[in-house]
């Protein structure tokens, strides 16, 4: 999808220089802020009730806007959905991506992809996250909603492709590790602790998510890797 | 829950006896089919449209019955709601606890449960899993729908957990495996099938499950263990 940020084939300079640049723009046009605040409102609202339950009126009445001034920004309630996802997406990019190109390539930056995600999910068990409840909801529903998740999601899991096979370049991860399955088990222990710590609330499931990310980096290493001391998210 | 079965402590022979008793059962009441049938497609109706989306309305409507032949059997849509979930728990463990059983404790039997499981979520592709799209939708909805939910996942993970135990008292496992430990990163993967699978619709994902699942096996075991050259479930 062309309207998702293409971070994943971004150098670090790039990103940093995106950003610079994001933060200096002064005074966008008013109708573009108001724009940004209501995909902000529907956002939070989206963690909430869900994606699909989102409507022009609901966000209108957090707004306190009335129904025909959010339709003017977004002109259809899939609109609404679909930027939402890519705020979401944004977000995640910058909450998870960004912050560990500043960690080595290799093993350090994979630890660090997942350390920023499990943050993430942490913060998210008193929200949820719309890449899992989304998946629930669109699943069997298709159309340009579904389509912009499932877009947003293979973007991440690509840029995490990346990441493994950057490991494994720098011989952290055996020749033979294949990333889509890495990428499967360690995306799977993050849909496992938001399953066990928002839904079951269990104690514990976030160090058995810690545990099991280092039962599988040890699996696919070459040599036994002593897990760092501290975790740079924590 | 004491509406839910208690199959967890029953012995194979319990089991049988249980099930002859149920199919030699004749003529039952009537009111009881009706309900029966109603409960049935109700479940059909809750894997499409979600646990949440579930009305007496519109269960009414697919049955071609009234509301109120309907609210008859159910009093509230909370208890058909529950009702639901209960019937679903009692396929689930049928589906894959029951034929677990016919295998020797231990690792045999732990492997069985992971295979007719992951052939369930296979089967479900096609319908979704109300275990899975119901703790999105009532992970934040405190209440008795929410509470039979937990109360049938936390049943069947204590199930799990006790064929991990008699897993490691067979030996089959290191005297310091985790129950708690191994049926998450087990239950991370079946998660993690579910949405490549049904949401992604990513090819190799069943492979890739089955590979991670000898994987996790194969660090909580006291020696190499040979995975079975062919699956019993497939």
């Amino acid at each position: 999808m062309s309207a998702l940020p293409s971070f994943t084939s971004a150098t670090p300079d790039d990103l940093a220089s995106a950003r610079a640049a994001r933060s200096q723009l002064k005074s966008p046009h008013k109708g573009q802020q108001t724009k940004q605040a209501i995909v902000d409102a529907a956002l939070g609202l989206a963690t909430q009730i869900g994606l699909e339950g989102l409507s022009i009126g609901a966000v209108a009445e957090l707004m306190q806007m009335s129904k025909s001034g959010v339709f003017s920004h977004f002109g259809s309630r899939e609109e609404l959905q679909m930027s939402v996802v890519r705020e979401y997406f944004r977000r995640f990019e910058e909450e998870i991506f960004l912050p560990a190109l500043a960690q080595p390539r290799g093993l350090p930056r994979l630890r660090a992809l997942f350390e920023h995600w499990m943050k993430r999910v942490s913060v998210e068990l008193q929200s949820g996250c719309i890449f899992i409840s989304g998946a629930v909801e669109f699943d069997d529903r298709p159309g340009p909603v579904r389509d912009a998740l499932v877009s947003s999601v293979q973007t991440w899991l690509g840029a995490f492709h990346r990441a493994i096979v950057q490991a494994r370049d720098e011989g952290h991860l055996l020749p033979q590790a294949d990333e889509k399955q890495v990428a499967f088990e360690i995306h799977a222990l993050i849909l496992g602790l938001h399953y066990e710590a928002r839904f079951l609330q269990a104690s514990g499931a976030l160090e058995r998510a810690v545990l099991a990310f280092e039962g599988i980096v040890q699996r696919h290493s070459p040599a036994p890797v002593k897990p760092p001391q501290k975790t740079s998210a924590f």
